[in-house]
């Protein structure tokens, strides 16, 4: 029988992880990556294209569709699924990032944020209420806690301060998602931990949400600037902290070697629009690295980006077409790199599924160090 | 069994024909519509979406390909079709207009042009044996004869000698097609008439391409700005002095109005830029005349592009959904519409084709143009 949430761990290896989680509109197979849907579209991509690549999820950005097309004109269509011809899940962040790294003249309370769209000037608020209102009103599956996200580099007593007040908003994101009573029997709430890099923050973040109580968990914080070495320390303790049965999702992350080391653990979502947007500036990833296709070195090459790749761009196209497409700016350049990108990575969390399933992570992961140059 | 080039008219209804041109790589169905594919891409559009809007022939621009990645390139990764995964016919063609009109520093003799490359400024000769060269690296399937077309608001001795000096280039390119005797033997070249808006030019200028004798003719010269009417006066008389046993082009035409008219006169086959480039920009076409989605009228409306379209987009998407993401700038915006527009003017030439073999093409082109506001 479908039901709102339930995540299962089929099988563990060290601290990495593989389940699954039901929900109403479809199956999310983790370790999962969520292709980031901005704009109520996953940029270059159909969404049938994308559910091709094999995603079971994407993220949409809840600043964005506040702004533009407007949550209520979104509501009043149908909903972002429909709207958007997406029909499995979708997970929409709280705002509360972009709020701060793109709108202008924003102005932080104990009540929310202030701020005018960086689109038109015009004045909006975000609260945690409010947050969870827009995200009711796209219609989310899994809705993101409303939180304040600082710089990693800021002085503790900052991020401490910062990471109090995500807290009582993730109390006040809980009872408004609660009072959207229909809307929360078909959806999941997810929480936040901060705290940068600090073990105790992480660990006051973690107990505090736990108390309140969510269906899954995420990272915050991370990503931020600080460095692949201090976002695997802060791994090496922060998802411990949370729940083993729910879902721990690293919001932000990132690039294939991130992806592999944070699975090792214990991480079981990710969001990037790594992927997306390297496909539109013309870098494919590899299992052996990124390639540039501006290089002059691929305008002979009939080889395809990736010898190992199963999609459709890989087996259909040469790097000299690619370099070709990029050199001249040609949308479909976009699109054909944007489609193997998001290909590699969902045959990088299949792998990484399959091996932890096999109880053979270790190797798999020392494999894939040994071939990928970041 | 396949042939080199064979033009079959199934039908005819006034001047208007149908019928269907059997060449190695396929089958073509006219009238026609050739989608532009100038840098060894339809825009926005993968080949295989290409085809499934109906086209059976695309357009490759030989300036745009000898410039980059430059036609012995192209030959050496096997050829235009391979490179860029379009299996079937491919017009190209000669270079000789865009050689005028994007260029920089052109000189033109009697000779050629020689030019600069309005991408790296680099020196480049065309000559009618050079375009026919260019054309047969690329793997051009119908090959354009080398000539010069002029504004048509110049003085009639400008236009005269324009004329005079394309009907030698085309005697040249008839001369450099048939010594790439392997080429010549697989591939079709057609002739182009010149004289603007002049019936005596017109004529002078048909008579001497029948005598060199081509596979088939393009009414060249016109939309170049003189206007539907001064066309549709020209093409009353200009097709009808081109062998009747052969397929009539008409370059760069154009609006859906343009192409019902042009088909009423005689003619079996167009390109044109426009749906794709109009797609681009926000700009969808219907049987009721074109919308412009950017307009705000169409930010609630749940409705499809086209209510008698049967494409993908409006089969998927609402006015709504596209008006946002041509709003927001998106990629999908210009992927769909060019998909709408592209698979529109295939089922606009369909019809034709249809209301053609059946004897109705007066009543169709009369309800076409009750229906369609340009």
């Amino acid at each position: 029988m479908a039901q709102r949430f339930n995540f299962t761990i089929h099988a563990t290896d060290g601290k990495a992880r593989t389940g699954s989680i039901s929900m109403l509109r479809g199956e999310i197979r983790t370790p999962a990556f969520m292709p980031v849907g901005t704009a109520a579209t996953v940029k270059a991509m159909k969404p049938e294209s994308v559910r091709a690549t094999g995603a079971d999820i994407i993220l949409g950005n809840t600043y964005h569709l506040m702004l533009r097309p407007g949550a209520e004109r979104v509501a009043k269509l149908g909903g972002l699924h429909s709207f958007m011809n997406w029909p499995r899940p979708i997970l929409t962040d709280s705002g509360g990032y972009q709020v701060m790294s793109l709108s202008e003249l924003r102005k932080l309370t104990e009540q929310g944020v202030e701020f005018r769209s960086h689109i038109d000037g015009s004045k909006h608020m975000l609260t945690p209420e409010r947050s969870m209102e827009v995200q009711r009103l796209l219609g989310s599956d899994i809705v993101m806690a409303f939180d304040e996200c600082p710089r990693a580099d800021q002085p503790r007593e900052v991020i401490a301060r910062s990471m109090e007040l995500s807290m009582r908003w993730a109390r006040r994101s809980r009872d408004g998602f609660d009072s959207g009573e229909d809307h929360a029997s078909r959806a999941a709430l997810f929480g936040i931990q901060q705290g940068a890099l600090h073990e105790d923050l992480r660990r006051i973040s973690a107990d505090k949400l736990t108390e309140i109580g969510f269906d899954g968990y995420a990272v915050g914080g991370l990503a931020v600037g600080e460095g692949q070495e201090a976002m695997f320390a802060t791994l090496d303790f922060a998802p411990d902290m949370l729940p083993q049965d729910k879902p721990r999702y690293l919001m932000g992350v990132g690039k294939p070697d991130d992806l592999v080391g944070a699975v090792e653990r214990g991480i079981d979502m990710f969001d990037c629009v790594l992927p997306t947007r390297s496909g539109r500036n013309g870098q494919a990833f590899t299992w052996t690295g990124p390639l540039n296709l501006r290089n002059a070195r691929h305008a002979e090459d009939t080889g395809p980006l990736c010898e190992r790749c199963t999609c459709a761009t890989c087996a259909t196209y040469s790097r000299a077409y690619l370099h070709h497409l990029v050199k001249s700016g040609e949308i479909l350049g976009a699109m054909l790199l944007t489609e193997h990108n998001l290909s590699f990575y969902q045959q990088l969390m299949q792998a990484m599924r399959d091996a932890i399933g096999q109880g053979r992570f270790a190797a798999f992961a020392a494999d894939f160090r040994r071939d990928y140059q970041p």
